[in-house]
């Protein structure tokens, strides 16, 4: 059997009582992560232009683009969520792929879920096939595809959204082959495009070409057998080399999804290390802006390929600079979307300390890992070094700095009773008899735009 | 300057005048072609699957399905008409690349300029300009790209999309930059779908991806500047070798589109230069089934390899036969979709005439070359040798035999009257005030399925 066909089956064929709970816990925390950012993204202004084209092109009333009261086609429900879920660059990260599953995965099982009104556990079940499917795939063709310039989130996608859109709509098994095929053929999104409204495009397009695939494929729509292993399929096009093996190893015993991390901090996951290192100097040796002298970092090559801005000018750019993502570790204590913030970026105290940053790479430490020493003006200088970043598999965000989260960043767009009763709910998925109840809780009559 | 924004410029501030006159009449060829195959594949069940999901999903009335009396979505439009002109496999190659450019170009042209109730001669030179630019990033990445395993119409035909779509709405240079961006990084279509659905659906995507670039961009999307050139961008991550100087060399003196080819046979095109043969000694020397003793032919290997079938039983193998393709050339003096039918494979003067004609391979031959000899009853023989196959670009399709193509495939799907008036105004775009006249023409109140 191929390895599309494979994924297919355990797609359909996995029942919710083979996943374990702690699997399940996490996709719950997932859930909550992905709404926590995107429910915060609504507020975005960037939010109006998606809007203003689904009012010009119309959709009917399907499917809730969240922190909204807009109600959309399901493919332009998907494509909104989708965006919404990656645009503060602040969603799930796998570790050994760094894709995003939850962006391009959970607003297609969303939209379709609602559309259908299934349950809360149908829908987190049919998430974390998605997610686990989306994950297995990357772990494939990685590092080659994401070497090569794909934002493998966009690329990969496709398969996370289809796998749970194809489930909860149940498809049969020859459908969601041929669904597969329709989403695979759709993979797409360059690294070309970071730093710009674009990036995030790629899991809401992902999301929407995964439901799509879904619906054509429901109808008779044919497509490819083999999309994932075929000679001119997606692993060999995609990807100088690959190894499908790893597609499938363990399939159903062992778990992608818990090797994923929940991001504490609103930017780019190589800054994270940077930053849990400046909050602990913070912290632990009380070390402020104005004695600092100069900090020296030891990091991993990517950061300096990756967030190598000394003078970003505005907040976007500041997520893809280091020396930002420090100094707003040192002098704010934490990283969140007010830290990237147009005017954050232009603020003295902030660009006057990113000015005394630098680091070098050294091969020889891991991404989530990072090496800091603050010199002081007064002679006296720290040294920390960070094993794990925080968020990572081997550090996990705790559940109540995840409530944090979401309380912080759901703060200025729902209601309190509101976003708790949200919360709960999510916590409780499993009890929830229509997705409807969830995604009405993330429904805001009046939205207004955050700049 | 960047390819990205020469190409650009290129697209917003060619005027009309500095287009040559046999470009534009080389573009209203494409939209002759283009409507009649597209017109023909709307008989096709499969479209179906297309309006029963958008039926689902809702779109405003904005712009036509051909061949239908659907209004959809500018975005659900160009889906369906993209797709429609490449399903019979009929529709024009540029034959340095093996693009075909106006599949997913002109829908997108059709679609924004039925909606902003553009010109003709606005719709001509914006779907010139964007299968120009289409073609020519083919020619830079071609044949590494192909090679790959990359559907080049479904990748490249993203450009001509938004390049048509953004010329229409009159975007300025800066948000054009960026719609090539938003439309760059959805470029995706791997090879493994042939001879699925999921391969006309490619250009459907494409024309889709290109039009809401542009409404994305026109709204103030933001994207790269540099999708092609840049490292990480179009051309770096889709093709193993480029030469991006060729996508801009001679740009507005030499057109590519001029390499472009119509295709005068539905079949495979390795037959298409015995079938030119065989109408040649028809019309020139008045050969006629009855009095044929034997046919012999010397041809390229590839034709014994793909297409040697001396019994078919089926249409669609009808179009896998040499012995079939010549047989209709002699009788019919045509290859258009109806000598393809289940019942025109069993007629019996077409298999008697199959049983006389033989082939041997030459390797010298070129791909569209064939020498033909005719032994009749009476002793006379006739030798026939074509050095380019009809629709090269070295022999192009006559405009008398491209009126033939039109109205053989559009016969049973619009009036006479419809017809010829569409076929008057296509020959005069320049002349049409509103596009939307032309699309009406395309309107058919009663659409019934072919099978």
């Amino acid at each position: 059997m191929g390895t599309t066909e494979q994924l297919a089956k355990f797609i359909l064929e996995t029942r919710k009582e083979g996943i374990p709970e702690a699997v399940l816990h996490e996709g719950k925390r997932c859930f909550i992560n992905y709404l926590a950012v995107a429910l915060y993204a609504s507020r975005d202004s960037s939010l109006d232009i998606l809007l203003g084209v689904f009012g010009d092109e119309g959709g009917k009333e399907r499917a809730s683009v969240v922190g909204t009261n807009t109600h959309t086609s399901l493919q332009n429900a998907a494509l909104a969520n989708g965006y919404l879920g990656h645009l503060e660059d602040y969603d799930d990260t796998h570790f050994p792929t760094v894709i995003h599953p939850s962006s391009p995965t959970l607003p297609a099982a969303l939209a379709v879920g609602e559309q259908l009104g299934v349950s809360g556990y149908d829908a987190l079940v049919a998430s974390v096939l998605g997610m686990e499917v989306c994950c297995r795939i990357g772990v494939a063709i990685h590092p080659y595809h994401y070497n090569e310039g794909w934002h493998i989130t966009g690329t990969c996608g496709v398969f996370g959204a289809v796998a749970s859109a194809g489930r909860l709509m149940g498809l049969d098994l020859d459908s969601l082959v041929h669904a597969l095929g329709v989403a695979g053929t759709q993979a797409s999104g360059v690294r070309e495009v970071f730093g710009s409204m674009t990036k995030p495009f790629h899991p809401g397009r992902a999301a929407q070409s995964g439901v799509l695939a879904a619906l054509l494929a429901q109808r008779g729509f044919t497509s490819t057998k083999t999309i994932i292993e075929g000679r001119r399929g997606f692993a060999a096009v995609l990807s100088a080399e690959y190894d499908l093996e790893k597609a499938t190893d363990g399939l159903g015993e062992k778990w992608e999804l818990q090797m994923n991390g929940l991001k504490p901090y609103a930017c780019g996951v190589v800054n994270h290390p940077l930053i849990d290192a400046m909050i602990a100097m913070r912290s632990k040796d009380g070390v402020v802006a104005g004695a600092v002298d100069s900090i020296s970092a030891i990091v991993h090559p990517l950061v300096l390929e990756l967030v190598n801005r000394q003078h970003p000018e505005i907040g976007l750019e500041g997520k893809f600079s280091f020396h930002h993502s420090m100094a707003v570790g040192l002098v704010d204590g934490g990283a969140f979307p007010l830290q990237y913030t147009d005017s954050k970026v232009n603020d003295p105290v902030i660009k006057s300390l990113r000015d005394r940053i630098t680091a070098i790479a050294d091969e020889s430490l891991e991404e989530d890992q990072a090496i800091v020493t603050v010199n002081l003006r007064d002679g006296r200088s720290y040294t920390e070094r960070i094993e794990h970043a925080t968020g990572a598999p081997q550090n996990p965000m705790s559940d109540t700095y995840l409530e944090d989260k979401f309380r912080n960043l759901t703060d200025d767009v729902l209601s309190t009773e509101q976003r708790e009763t949200l919360l709960d709910r999510l916590w409780h998925m499993e009890t929830v008899n229509d997705l409807g109840e969830i995604l009405g809780l993330t429904r805001v009559s009046q939205r207004q735009s955050r700049d």
